[in-house]
């Protein structure tokens, strides 16, 4: 009842895991992962930066670091159940919408309310933090996809969960999605292409030093 | 492609954690809840028999066995958000059951698609199997509440959930619940009054030998 | 003392590991394999009465669904051990089935014992719940060893158990072994046969959309 | 080679366990602490704007992301060895400086060194960006701390810890700071008083609805 | 096939569970437990050493260090199965020495043949080596089953354990046995008594400052 | 206070992982490691004294049992740091020998500081004993990469550990070092060409038993 109870719920998105049962090598808490949008997003910012786009700072940090705290109330709902009807995703959303609105009622003192809807507001807006946001969540799901799959984890869904990040990124127009298309996705693929190591090889080199 | 997809799928539900983030001292696979579920169920099914009520086995076995598969195609949506209309409730559950069939239709052979599609139907409904179903349900949330309870969370998530699920069970009328309240739940509550252990006195004891 | 003692250790086969120290990309606890085997023999017998074979469903329910609770007062015994001699082995069943029996009497209420004896005896007798039981076994075993090897495991062991199973199921004169050996073995073959997902051509599909 | 080593070594950061071997009812990621301290420190300067304080909220999110990056390098060395001499601490600081100095030059393309030698610099300097950084690194510490001694632990570590965070805390002179020991640190307090849960009450009650 | 298949056979005993479903707030595995009692068993022998009492380290090291090797062969088998009957225990002694000379016969070069006969031997004789190893075991015990019920855990079979450890301890003629039970054994009863740490104490004290 | 805080400390270091975030395949406690060094280190001066060579066995007990003992109050500082600089190197050993010093000083009841001193002191000196612990500690070393390197992991930092480990291994001048490089290493490269298990074929054959 007070700031307290919020910052103290924060500690159970380490315990929520994504995408339960399917990541078979590594997984990955919902808090990492807003850690990591929060990275990303920060340097994806500093690209448009340098091309001279304003960042507003202060909305992006709001928007990335609380983008997936909705999920301490709603759960992990599966992508394709959201995406099963405009009107099935609209209502979440009120829900998720209702449920963050009554928690703010109930534990955040009035002169912190003002500033905790705006936090907890929806980001993905179409402004320039709110596309950085979704690019930034979007190349976590390029990582995470990627590493199952480089491990050899055939499961249909992570090519699908990687494929349709890279669509819905490119198709987003920002500096900062050139700069990742054009010099980071190379160094990706690069990766895929490793061959596994020949230890029998590193063994003959070693012992002939 | 076959029955191999419905039983390999079987597997993810090991990795699927009940309420993700809130048990502080176990955890609970969806595999193993569903299981207890079974073993609850037949208990007081026998318990049912015993009083002359004719039980059909071939459904309880059905019914109870699958009851959680659903979870795979639409994840573990908080209770909450569930219980906030009939609307959204009755629309989850119409995605929940077409993502079912969409999934018999492409992966169960010809041959068994009824099967499957009996084996996979809500199963709580008003007869004395959909009843025990029910019941069996609720029975394992009062165990996994009454485990963090005892050990000291006082997360009120688990209050709420041993008790709406004692309420739940206890309108129920059948010679199993009146059994579950009268013999099962007094050897609970006394669990609960157990003193922790004095290690000094056991010593004592032990060295007096 | 009392249905509540033995209702409460069913938690405990959730924290049991089968075969510890061999699986190394996903481990499987005693309760999952359990609910596991109750959900294949429930489609395995399915598929006994379409070709007209008569099934007890609540035989086949108490012994698919109680056939490894043992565990719980012998522990876990290599299958070498067991199969040591016919002499350990009925030494080992007995010394088992005596702590059942001795369990059932200190904590299972006199009205419910000769149901738990029933529930708790040996279910892999000659009838056909037996066989689908036997066959249910080992055809989780297939996929565990399965998915094991195909993550790249060589443990000779895996190889061992998955080949000991599928001989031992073959030789099962059931109409759902000859369905299991026609119609889901070879997609379990075709699943091993996939090639590690190439990354950069899916890279290429999905920025040329 | 480039932004995608950055990228993917965040993820290394999701098992690296703080304090190891020290927690015994939850442990922590490096990443999950870093989001919380994101989180955190948002909230505090929110506080601060409220009493007319301007926030440079650029740098606040460089500072509070990155604060524990530099443990991929140097591993995580326990406080004690810090603080134990003025020399050592510089040397080790120096060493962190260089290893991150060399990741840069080797990795980061050469337009966004300048950036990333900002953004990964110490940033926990006498601004007030850099002194909420500090009292939301130590936030973390006495909600670890407590969430542990809450449940039992008796462990010396936990108490010092709380207690040294409590103390570098109350000695920064912002106005969160006096927010925190005024509006949360009452509610913490309070939640540590809370009585184990009475299942035989709740079960009383339950059953009297 | 040589020494590495033994070598690398030591690395499956520390995903091997000791008394698996029963920990509930601290698992320990079979090399963790190894190791501790290769520790406690030094300086139980460094205190005989004090007292005149010569030792064979060479022994000491190969008894302790090996003592649960076994278990790769035979698993976990509960304690009373084996103390049901001296035939059983017996017999299945004598499984397990066959399964270690075969083992050896298979992998272990000739020249080393004796050398493993020996290390692998049971070690618990009536030496004082022998002795030393089954008190080292047993100190074990009574610290794992300490640590459990310390933190709340009221399982009967950690009492049992902790008491049963005690009594096999305390029956064995050595100087330092006497000085576990004189020194030791009052600083973990002190242990058990201390109170529950006060959260606001500490605050106040530290807010006092 | 006493031993028993020495015995209980021993706990914690089945907590403290190995490398951590490196290992993707199978992680390691301290304790587990510390076990295998004592393993390896006794089959290698059996190799020794199969040559003739005198081995002090309570002297290599004592070093390879406690060597990573030190971990406990350093923690896990990465290789690269402590190779920075040779005045780094010999800081942080002054104050790890600083810290063991204090402890031993703290909780060591006086009879035994000396047994202690020696135990704890820095075992890798050019004792045949001491090189014998090194060897055994960079053998474990080159089983951990090798095991992570043979399932895929690509990850630079496991090529360098096991290079550089075989590097170390291969300059020691011992016998059982020869025994390793033309007797146990052939083995492990053998087994790193392995290939995959070929599931199809193996199904064919057990059927076609």
């Amino acid at each position: 009842m007070g700031i307290h109870t919020y910052f103290r719920s924060l500690n159970d998105l380490e315990r929520i895991i994504r995408a339960p049962g399917k990541f078979k090598f590594e997984e990955h808490s919902v808090s990492a992962h807003s850690w990591k949008v929060v990275q990303y997003a920060k340097t994806l910012a500093d690209i448009e930066e340098q091309h001279g786009v304003a960042i507003d700072w202060k909305k992006l940090y709001e928007i990335t670091s609380s983008h997936d705290y909705g999920e301490i109330f709603i759960g992990d709902i599966k992508t394709p159940v959201k995406h099963h009807s405009l009107e099935l995703r609209s209502m979440l959303q009120q829900v998720e919408e209702g449920m963050i609105r009554h928690f703010i009622e109930e534990n955040i003192p009035e002169e912190l309310q003002d500033i905790f809807r705006r936090q907890l507001r929806e980001g993905k807006d179409e402004t320039v933090e709110g596309l950085i946001l979704e690019v930034a969540d979007k190349m976590d799901q390029v990582y995470e996809a990627f590493a199952e799959l480089q491990r050899g984890n055939t499961e249909k869904e992570f090519i699908i969960m990687y494929r349709n990040a890279l669509v819905k990124i490119k198709n987003i127009d920002l500096h900062c999605v050139r700069y990742f298309l054009d010099q980071i996705l190379p160094d990706i693929i690069d990766e895929s292409l490793i061959s596994p190591i020949d230890v029998k090889q590193i063994t003959e080199e070693a012992l002939a030093l």
